[in-house]
């Protein structure tokens, strides 16, 4: 794994005055470049030939340059590394950054400095580390099955084999869930001996509040020693199955998609909010413990909230997550921090702006 | 009751100049803190102990000052009413502060002004009440049943013994209405003697308007003799029912679990925006026939449309509702009257000081 | 058919800078007079005796005048004919103003300049001339079957006689498609020889983007020789079929209402932003071949995308939907392209503004 002086010794080399902010063009790019340019920061989109024209045509949005790669693994290279070195380009990771280019990839041969702490890759990227971690900050969380044997009502399969939000299933007992494997066996949507983990179902309302995390702003909540939490939006994930309701045909298949096509806007009862700052100012803090400094930056938890259960986390994503692009410009929370147009994008470059202006940039990257 | 009188002669010894605006930190308090910091008033919290550090994280929608109480019905005791005057606290009552304070008690034991005529309290907090306000008014309702022997066709039956949204089961037959009402009693899920009203079911589109009733401004509808009526946004209300295809166990209990978790926003045919506000006037007009000098300032009228039946009005909310906190930074209705960000609660803020300015705050408060 | 010749000389008398935007006061009308409002031109309002105070009472999204109908149907008549073009009228045509007026009508009787090509009349209201499009375009569409007797999974038959949105049903077999025909007939929902399309079901999430193309900018995309094409916004519509996890009854009639209520915002996937583009530009060039010179400012495309799928595109509507009403302020796409808020209304304002300018009203009007 690269070492954070490693890249730090590669960030001290940086004209930071001539930093660029750099992402692969998806995911949240356009929002990415477009809060850099309101924050006066010059930006570097990585696109394929197919993508840059399409990026190129927002005006406000489009990166100041581009790096064109076939694929997008292809920013491994040794020579595209050096070259996003010396443009002294400052990786924004995003989910779609992750999944070009590999976790695994990142962690062991990317040595371009990036905005956040990589070792939250480490954490995020497998199931049972992330949910050490939701233990770890003492969160409720849906209970696990160690295994299917133990099956006593309605529970959630996670496949460990497919692939994207494609991986889930719900069954309520032991003798439906091996026929479901043997159906998704038979059929190839799962190899032989893929793994799963299996979760109560919890009823409740899907919440994905975003965050920003600064660790070099003052703190501004007694429940986190250090640091200063914003919560700066919050959308609910739109999916095949919210559609079910139109006719959707009630195969497997069809079933088993959770792909996420878009996001739309939801604002939660206010008492709620309350809740929802302490638990993710628990998952800073227990980021901290299990991988220092921990979480920097933007990130999401993935909340099932039900009136008489309360609250449940089922996820932590540790980046910019795509709800975030609801809104470019300000959200119902963004407001109540900011008395102009400040979206997660922006936060990112006025962050950077900030520790530069302070000499801290180094705290702020991995 | 304590008389308007008595409120309008505390209100008459306050500075005016240093008015402060109070509530309770829940439900919409973000959104009045920050819409009463854009006009420049001052603000002042009643909080908790544990929810205050939560508030002040919020820079630009924290109260100035609070108070703290260890339970919000202590804000009936003499000497908090007593501060709450002297520090010229004028209350925006929201749904939160009614829950917790107690209609009753407001009515009988509040002394501090509030923004409205609290007579509202009396008329939405009874559904018979309301039922005679919607009557009045002459508008489409639903029909309803005044013995369960009736029941011919789809019902809603609303529970008056169970607390807040939880009380609500469908039935379509007498049958069905009595084992019903029987698993509810075992249940102890309401008590043996809970009263219960019985309407017809609607099937249609849910919708929320929200509204600003000012008495103080010029007349700007024909079908309102006296103020302006501004539809200032519109919501849809989140809850758990509306994940119900993600497969929620469909018991009875779940089933009758009515409470809103969020909000989400949406905009009406600009056809049937004509159609609610001829509504809403003849609310207004309603009100003041049956508690002159009626409704003051935000409320909502929550409608269902169908696209053959046209709308029917279930429940007027005499305040400002949750659904309001989509909309800080204005909403798509609100930029038609306003060239700036006009959120309810700075719409609130904004009344308040022009009627200060022309000598007629009076008008707002009881 | 009124050529564009006579339409352009009509026009070529105007004074520009004395143009009125006009349209009739519903559907999308609050937002087009807002937005030439925002850009200084003066507005005209065609209204019923009864809409029109309503509309007066939004103090930004009024028009500066209006013209009083007892039926929109009347606009026909040549006395207010001469009088919209003696006011120097520049129609702006939504959905209502189709609907009430009659595409043939204004084909043929309507001799008031419109913005935007109205061929697109001819094109758009005949379910086989947008099919005869969107497959000159090469986009993936539904497969439509020619007889009932193809049917062989499930499909959605559209009903050519039923008025609005509510001339929809599904079946899934031949018999089952003439039984419920045999019932539509029975029950005077349609004629007895009223026409049917027979369209494959396609499960997936509704998406409708809206686009804005200008003819007389530079072009914005590779993939349009001519013109610049922006993504101004995004929503879905809201059905009661919407609702029907809420105990709708599940009787033949209510199924079939598919009549558009309301509008909810959303946005999608930024991958899936690539696509829409290239769908929305290839629609723009095959306009162009088929009714030179094609689409010209507002249109949407209304698909459906699944993830293992793709996009399928259902419909194109070509002129300002009704979905823009979410957006009076700018939406999370038109911040990409404008720093100050643009909403669809006064993207057609500026449109014109800038053509004046140089001299090219007349390539917008027809």
């Amino acid at each position: 794994m690269i070492s954070r002086d490693e890249i730090l010794k590669i960030l001290s080399k940086y004209d930071e005055h001539g930093l660029k902010i750099a992402t692969i063009c998806s995911h949240s790019a356009l929002q990415i470049f477009h809060g850099a340019r309101m924050e006066g920061l010059e930006t570097l989109g990585i696109a394929l030939p197919s993508t840059k024209p399409y990026y190129e045509s927002f005006s406000l949005a489009k990166p100041d340059d581009f790096i064109i790669v076939e694929d997008y693994r292809k920013i491994l290279r040794e020579d595209l590394q050096k070259r996003l070195i010396e443009e002294n380009a400052l990786i924004i990771p995003h989910g779609s950054f992750v999944e070009y280019v590999g976790a695994g990839n990142i962690l062991e041969k990317f040595y371009v400095p990036m905005f956040g702490n990589r070792l939250t890759l480490y954490w995020e990227s497998d199931r049972e580390r992330q949910y050490e971690w939701i233990m770890e900050a003492g969160l409720p969380h849906p209970k696990r099955y160690y295994s299917p044997e133990e099956i006593d009502k309605l529970v959630i399969v996670k496949l460990c084999g497919a692939k994207g939000g494609s991986g889930y299933f719900k069954t309520s007992s032991t003798s439906e869930f091996y026929s479901k494997i043997a159906e998704l066996r038979r059929k190839k949507i799962i190899g032989e001996d893929s793994g799963y983990i299996i979760e109560e179902f919890i009823p409740g309302v899907r919440l994905y509040p975003h965050f920003f995390f600064s660790p070099i702003r003052e703190p501004n909540l007694i429940s986190l020693p250090y640091g200063s939490l914003e919560i700066l939006g919050m959308d609910r994930r739109l999916e095949v199955i919210d559609e079910i309701h139109r006719g959707l045909p009630e195969t497997i298949e069809d079933f088993l998609d959770f792909t996420v096509v878009g996001n739309t806007p939801v604002v939660v009862r206010e008492k709620l909010i309350i809740d929802i700052l302490e638990m993710s100012s628990k998952i800073i803090q227990a980021s901290r413990k299990l991988f220092h400094p921990g979480l920097i930056g933007p990130f999401c938890i993935e909340v099932m909230y039900h009136p008489e259960k309360g609250f449940k986390i089922f996820e932590i994503s540790t980046r910019i997550v795509a709800g975030t692009n609801l809104y470019p410009y300000g959200s119902p929370y963004s407001y109540y921090y900011y008395n102009e147009p400040m979206s997660m994008g922006r936060r990112i470059a006025r962050e950077i702006k900030e520790a530069i202006k302070i000499g801290k940039l180094g705290e702020l990257v991995y």
